[in-house]
């Protein structure tokens, strides 16, 4: 039995460390359907997940082998423990534990891993900024799943970090990852690059149910360019829509079609809802759409750096927590509101929750903003 | 001729002021190709537009016979004027003139009244807080085409307020609506309410061209929430999507329908993207939308008051266009950023400039956030 105080569970899609990977990933990510609704979706999930296979494969053998997402993840939790145990001795020691939705460590892992270390308090920290259901939703809920499956529904006094899409320390981290991509470019030509703004579309009738995340995403859109301060144009588009089914708009591929045809040579995108790289940065923005932007005449296409382990962001994950864990709150105001259109019963849960404040009270400084 | 010494135009949609004013002001915006674009637009625009007069009369004399948008617009044009001759002595006198989209006064009106005042400095102003080609784009569009028409394209040296979806003015101005509004609930109740925020919508057309309303919308709201510091859960909708195409969701109307059947009995709707009372607010949100949630057991559906002649909204103009005079800048920086599919050779211009930064500077304060 250990002694770990507090357990921050770092909750991510995550992503297949190797290529043997590649297909159980895409299994598990098909027969979500709190991400994908299919008809027939226990037939139609794995024929679409296998048939998907060798394309996606090929994909992460050109990144490498596979997703560093893991690594990164682990990186942004070392940074942060360390940190916060400097921070709020009275909480330590901390310890993080990964729980990726669709490979391993999954939820099971890393409650597990908990009850070995003889944590009591837990924090279900998500890590992406923006709330969506078909995100952050998806894995709080196959968390407390998970705490039924391995018998672990009492073991552990909760409270979630459900968004923080205009955190100062994730505005100030992102805002520096612009910096940096700027810096790219020669100094007299910087400030008419175009700043492109890109974040994981989502199905329309996902947007048509009330998800929060496309007005999320527009506030640390907002935020970021208020905090960069320069003359630098920007756009927000929507990325990675597949399918037959209409996506949020405009696709970022389908921007950059047009912003080449209409004469647009320097453009810098920006992952906007990432955390870590992953196959949507290496592969989709650098290779893909870098493919596309060269075709239609944009000479310089670059990307800002995803956050991964810059300082600034592990600065920013601890003070969340920090905020978070003084504040008392079990999770934001907005959490248990549901999508207007939600048929989900799972959905806006918190197992067992800590004592304390049900929500943020007024006039306490709230972690997520 | 006069001593006008600074021009101010406020641009806005407009509304009819009495019934006979309904069949010509929707006969203008049904030719609007910049706003709604129709197949054999010069024989069905007129069409619809008459088909629909009976309909939209009854909805005018529903809320007094006519729009109060002008009423509102005067005054709030009377309360900045007077505090920029306070504010701002070396850019006085200062005279606000309406341009209305659809009725009169419409551009030529005001541009022959700036004239008259021998105006020699003006700034276009668009009472759209958020940015559409819509709204601000097609209304700047119709200002150029209107200076060429009335032979006034070199009298006047422009500039243009462009957007303002985060100013702090307004931002506070809204606020204090969203808090009087709340006032309207029993205190004990007050935390329970839903805020409501809704927006008018867009075809998704608009939006995969690459308008920049949802991302400013969302940032508005953002900010709002954060201003409050309240404990109420809220959300972000559409109103007043029409005929056939899809519009950007979820829908207003829809949110409302689904809210009551999940039981929600206290909803404040907070209208997020307008200035001042007009038909979508006393007839569509009071009136229509209010039935809505009584039909389906929301058993408190109450509506922020507009912006209208509030103090804290005349105070935020006049710093707005204060802020915007002593930067020099022409326009925002996005303004000169067409939509990645714009197709309009017209759109993003602006008529004998002002001298000075073509845009805001890096490190300047800017009108806009």
């Amino acid at each position: 039995m250990g002694n770990i105080k507090t357990g921050i569970v770092m909750m991510n899609l995550g992503g297949p460390a190797n290529l043997d990977e590649v297909e159980p990933f895409l299994l598990e990510l098909f027969a979500d359907r709190e991400i994908i609704q299919l008809p027939f979706q226990r037939w139609l999930g794995p024929y679409i997940a296998r048939r998907r296979t060798p394309k996606v494969k090929g994909l992460y053998a050109s990144i490498g082998g596979g997703s560093p997402i893991l690594r990164y993840t682990e990186a942004q939790g070392r940074g942060m423990v360390e940190r916060l145990d400097r921070l709020s001795p009275e909480t330590a020691p901390h310890q993080f534990y990964v729980a990726f939705r669709y490979v391993r460590p999954k939820s099971e892992d890393a409650l597990r891993a908990m009850q070995a270390d003889g944590v009591k308090r837990a924090v279900a920290f998500t890590q992406y900024p923006q709330f969506s259901c078909s995100t952050t939703g998806s894995s709080l809920n196959e968390l407390w799943r998970a705490a039924g499956r391995t018998g672990l529904r009492d073991t552990f006094e909760w409270s979630i970090i459900d968004r923080w899409p205009v955190n100062d320390g994730f505005i100030e981290a992102m805002t520096e990852t612009v910096r940096e991509g700027l810096h790219g470019f020669a100094p007299a030509e910087r400030d008419q690059v175009l700043l492109l703004f890109s974040a994981h579309s989502l199905p329309l009738d996902v947007i048509d149910r009330g998800d929060a995340y496309p007005q999320e995403v527009g506030a640390s859109v907002q935020r970021v360019v208020e905090r960069l301060d320069a003359p630098n144009r920007y756009l927000l588009a929507y990325q990675s829509d597949v399918g037959p089914v209409r996506w949020l708009g405009p696709s970022t591929e389908q921007v950059i079609r047009r912003l080449g045809a209409r004469g647009e040579k320097k453009v810098l995108v920006v992952p906007i809802a990432f955390t870590s790289d992953h196959i949507e940065t290496l592969s989709e923005l650098d290779r893909e759409y870098g493919e596309v932007a060269h075709r239609v005449g944009i000479t310089e296409f670059r990307r800002a750096p995803a956050l991964n382990e810059r300082t600034r962001f592990l600065d920013a994950l601890a003070d969340l927590v920090h905020r978070h864990l003084q504040s008392g709150e079990r999770h934001s105001t907005q959490y248990p509101l549901n999508c207007a259109g939600c048929s989900n019963p799972q959905c806006r849960n918190i197992l067992n929750p800590v004592a304390g404040t049900p929500a943020p009270r007024r006039g306490v400084m709230r972690a997520s903003v």
